[in-house]
């Protein structure tokens, strides 16, 4: 039985390998599945964080690189920033409350 | 209802700030509950993974800092690093049987 943070890793894992298997090389994103991911995946999150247009911004970026192409490393550092970003919002609240 | 990679992101908020809250900053780990953190929550995975030097490394790692404490970012590029060696792994055991 997994702990609950060995649950998250496995996901990670687990949703990078659905859409980076739909076509070309298995074990990276084009652009096609990292938007398929990131508009199925993302979205209701990113709505309740009140940023949106953090997703415009990850896709100039990636845009910037010109190959098209996202790994798995630089899909967990995406992920891992937007964790970052939306604990940052959390703790703000937290802090505005006193707590 | 979440997606399976928001809930991911939950989990890193949630669990950091369960052991962040113990003692001291709230919002920083001290290297106790650190300690604790990784033995709780990351022991299995990392055992499964065949690589528990990982862990000794970070501690490591963060004793170099000297400040004793760890913030959500240093936890999620933490997470992170140990979800990519654990993908290496597994990309690794599928290219052996030729998927």
């Amino acid at each position: 039985m997994p702990t609950q943070l060995e649950l998250a890793m496995n996901i990670m894992i687990r949703i990078f390998h659905q859409y980076s298997c739909k076509e070309g090389d298995s074990f990276k994103l084009d652009k096609g599945e990292l938007k398929m991911l990131l508009q199925r995946e993302l979205t209701k999150f990113l709505l309740c964080q009140k940023k949106p247009q953090l997703v415009d911004k990850i896709m100039q970026d990636l845009d910037a690189n010109k190959d098209n192409e996202v790994d798995f490393n630089e899909f967990v550092v995406m992920v891992a920033a937007l964790t970052v970003a939306c604990n940052d919002y959390f703790v703000e609240q937290l802090k505005k409350k006193g707590k």
